[in-house]
């Protein structure tokens, strides 16, 4: 049946950021639930935040549109204007190409949690507002295009 | 702010089939947020079913990913293999090319809904599982390609 089987989909936790950036990843797992349905087109996360967790490092994407709704829980929307509260049913998109950088964090002691939607384009740029780091494809380097090295 | 302002993107009722397949989908209103936010690469639409509502004549695509999350309320997805009932945080997912026809109908007393992704091809082919109709872009015929009259 095309209803998901949520709780047999694998769990991801942390990133693959370089370190040190992957830190603060400690406590955010997601479920890649268009993945596991076999889609192609977008994908689409169910994200659960721990306590103190945050969805990412703050970042805006060149090619790719995001889209989310919150499912349970408060988190915190950081953006380059400001804090937006979020609360179950809530959305908020992010048009590729507009340079302002967002994150969801939980100031909360409970769990919360939201699915994300969006392309995947093997090309795509992704720009961090807070951190010196750049994604290109799947390659982390500093803005200026020197690697990261590991450890440090 | 990237938040969405759902109270003021509009509210749209009832679908595009034609007569007589247009009369089951007054119980249906959505609302696109995707559109509103300026995104272009996928749709998400908000949709609210009434009590008796239904989300679509049953369908399948050739060529658009689908996947639903259920926001509120209690649904029914109705597929060639049965009915699943459907809660909120909820998730159904459709891939493309998959002839297995799908909606939601609710059979409750109260107002259900869900948001629903999808991508939108425009040369897009859907079939219809329970009725005379297909749609080849935006355009709606029987399936032998014969075109529906006004009112019949």
């Amino acid at each position: 049946m095309p209803k998901i089987d949520i709780s047999a989909v694998p769990l991801r936790t942390g990133s693959s950021y370089p370190t040190p950036h992957d830190a603060p990843m400690a406590g955010r797992s997601s479920k890649w639930l268009a993945k596991a349905a076999g889609l192609t087109q977008f994908g689409a996360n169910l994200v659960m935040l721990a306590p103190g967790g945050i969805s990412s490092q703050r970042h805006w994407h060149e090619k790719e549109d995001e889209l989310m709704i919150m499912v349970s829980g408060e988190l915190v929307l950081v953006e380059d204007d400001g804090e937006t509260v979020m609360r179950p049913g809530d959305c908020a998109a992010w048009k590729a190409g507009v340079a302002n950088g967002h994150h969801l964090v939980n100031r909360t002691e409970a769990e919360g949690s939201f699915l994300v939607v969006g392309t995947d384009f093997e090309d795509e740029v992704c720009w961090y507002s807070d951190i010196d780091m750049v994604v290109r494809g799947d390659t982390f380097t500093h803005t200026d295009g020197t690697p990261f090295e590991e450890g440090t």
